[in-house]
């Protein structure tokens, strides 16, 4: 089989991967598989990844089970079966603590012809969307999370920091409360196709303060920064990237403007291709370019790039 | 007229102080003044304070107001009459924008013989509640606030970290939800005081783990840690102190176990108010020690020593 394998922080593309083997989960065929930033942090030794990279795929569920033949989308945070610890007792699945991620910890990804995963953790796709949309439900699931941990009210003003691919779905799917939405990015390209969406989009100078809500999607301490300073005293700052390192932060600012800080992560599935199917999300403009699964390190190079939007690996080409 | 002032980073009991302008606001005639960990910082330069410190009282309303000779204690943040600013706008008064703070900065505070506070500060204080115990109100309304804040269910777990004085009123105040309370300090003094008021208490490595909220009254990183430590996935950590200086983070732990991170500072004085009339929180175990205005400052190196607990200032003694 062929895929994308990463062993200390190398990659390689080989073509004598074994099959994945089963253990009770369902195996997929891939078709489409997505970078996410996430990937590129593993690749910088993030998590100790030896295995396949990736995690942003559409496939066909294999075999003869109730998903066999159907196209599926799959969650990433892959817990024993009838895992008791307190997370998954509370209904937390996403944090099991014996948890391991596919195409991070301890599970083979999806740069790659087959995966496995367990049937609780596939969705199937519906027809109206296409596979180049549903590439994107794991990461508009991550974009929905913030929707399942904020009251946002259409009276709100809203700022989501950072139009990177991530940030662009945060913003459009913010966008569906009717909240008072303005995107903030430093780079013409992504404030243009932040246009292109229909949003609003400015540099932070020019952003108005004081916001109930700010979701920072850029990761870096320049971006935590900027979005503290937009948020208004009791207003609510979600952290909606990983952050590489150590962060050092004025804390007394955010006790003395008592702000709300809002680690996000994994999102609903179910609501991310509720979006795609309603076509009130859009993704497929966030495509930047597409590579085979054969020139897969070259999609990887490409989406390292500053500023890249999504790069697609199609596995079946 | 005598007070303790603070010029430089440096005080001086001074006698000469001049009589606090009215400007529009009730004069108050201090009883008793507490000292707060804040009173120390302002000293460290937190704040550029050139002025009477101090913020905690009880004192006596003089003129012939509404509140003319009643017993009062006063809300800290001062807003200019009829502010319009956001904050304001909002109802959120303590956020004004173009606020002054007693004894913090830009008005002078209440280690002194009088003070001056607008009408609208001044809580008058019930017969049932002592001077002792008033002078406890503002601290006590910090910690009140943290339920303004979080909803704390009675089946929480709930961990305070830092048995100061501060800790200890929040602790009391979390307990009144009913919920599963505990204690987490280094002193054995201040986790025996914690078990004289009815609290559970331990060291840390002796805390369970995975609470639902968790306290950080330490305002030091050693206290954050500890406290991010103790807060499961999905749970709230509440940053009651304030911290000086910055603190580094490890922000994608923030954002893996999706937690949230709130700060807390001023609360509700009829809430505290309430608290003490019922006779629900104890405050007098936590006064170390009091001192007569004319000791002022050996009562504020005693604050000084590490693990101390309430100074009192007797204003007139």
């Amino acid at each position: 089989m062929q895929g994308i394998w990463l062993e200390d922080r190398r990659l390689a593309l080989r073509t004598d991967l074994a099959e994945p083997a089963r253990d009770g989960e369902v195996v997929v065929r891939v078709r489409v598989a997505g970078v996410c930033n996430t990937d590129l942090e593993v690749l910088r030794g993030y998590r100790p990844l030896s295995g396949v990279l990736g995690h942003e795929f559409v496939g066909v569920a294999l075999g003869d089970g109730l998903l066999g033949g159907k196209r599926v989308v799959g969650e990433i945070n892959i817990r024993p079966p009838g895992c008791t610890c307190p997370p998954c007792a509370r209904g937390d699945f996403t944090h099991c603590e014996r948890r391991v991620a596919l195409g991070i910890n301890g599970h083979n990804g999806t740069f790659a012809e087959r995966i496995t995963l367990p049937f609780e953790n596939l969705h199937p796709v519906p027809d109206s969307v296409s596979d180049d949309e549903a590439v994107f439900v794991e990461p508009l699931a991550a974009a929905c999370e913030v929707l399942e941990q904020v009251v946002v009210r259409s009276t709100d003003r809203v700022v989501v920091v950072g139009p990177g691919k991530l940030g662009l779905l945060c913003a459009q799917v913010l966008a569906t409360t009717g909240c008072d939405l303005t995107v903030v990015g430093r780079r013409p390209a992504s404030l243009e196709l932040a246009c292109k969406l229909g949003l609003t989009a400015c540099t932070a100078d020019a952003a108005r303060p004081g916001n109930d809500l700010v979701v920072d999607c850029t990761g870096t301490p320049d971006g935590f920064e900027t979005a503290r300073g937009l948020v208004r005293p009791r207003g609510t700052l979600v952290l909606k990237s990983t952050y590489v390192g150590d962060l050092t932060i004025d804390m007394s600012r955010i006790v003395v403007d008592e702000l709300r800080l809002i680690g996000s992560r994994c999102g609903p599935f179910p609501r991310a291709l509720q979006l795609l199917a309603d076509k009130v999300v859009q993704v497929t403009p966030l495509i930047e370019a597409r590579y085979p699964l054969a020139q897969g390190l070259a999609a990887l190079e490409h989406a390292e790039r500053s500023g890249a939007q999504k790069i697609l690996i199609d596995i079946l080409s």
